[in-house]
């Protein structure tokens, strides 16, 4: 699989109303998008940095991963997850995992915020950390 | 301040020798430099990723911020903290953090890995996210 760069780092909080002054008073970024992804059921906001995005999770409604994530978590928010941008499919990157051994959470690629194609490895192949693969299909 | 990219995002591992084959032989990087960091108590894996890198840390003391975040994370690694790149110095940003009411984990930039400058902000301020501050004193 080609990865050109991470395309956002996903990170749980608690609130957005109380994270997003964070990154726009203190490190001077720019809230550039507000979205709610239903069938995940996260609320969540970009930011751009360099080549990469900050993606804020927020839960709407305690089935979410992120409601775990945060649960599991004492309460606190903290970094989910981190998400690569692959140049060749996130198909054939799925494929590539499985022929080389690795399991996957998303048997082929689904749709996420920004209308990426997306798919998340799973923490057993990835020494524990949840990664996302996605594409830009409009790209 | 001045924040121009994510110089690198921190991984804590239980066993690098476990997770950088995951890194090399799933997504295609090549880990550039292994290095020990003694009065952090651990020992990193870089790959670089587009603009930015991922270090991998593991921790080679359990007074290490490393093996209490594995602790707490009930035994797995994950993602343990974001670190960005500013252009400013690293003393100015964390008077600016602090001159806004924000809280410092270190109130003077020190020494990382990679002869880098580097800080940590507090949790507290942060809505939770480990979040350093660095830059290339030699740049």
């Amino acid at each position: 699989m080609q990865i050109s760069h991470i395309e956002h780092v996903g990170i749980a909080v608690t609130s957005l109303e109380e994270a997003i002054p964070f990154y726009e008073n203190l490190l001077g970024f720019k809230c550039f998008a507000i979205e709610e992804v239903a069938d995940q059921h996260v609320k969540t906001a970009f930011f751009r940095v360099g080549q990469t995005k900050i993606e804020l999770l927020e839960a709407t409604s305690p089935e979410s991963a992120i409601a775990k994530f945060i649960e599991k978590n004492g309460g606190r928010g903290g970094i989910q997850h981190i998400a690569f941008a692959v140049e060749d499919g996130v198909a054939n990157a799925l494929a590539e995992v499985q022929e080389k051994g690795g399991r996957v959470i998303d048997q082929a690629p689904r749709r996420g915020a920004e209308g990426l194609n997306i798919a998340f490895l799973h923490p057993k192949t990835t020494a524990g950390t949840l990664v996302e693969l996605c594409e830009n299909p409009n790209k």
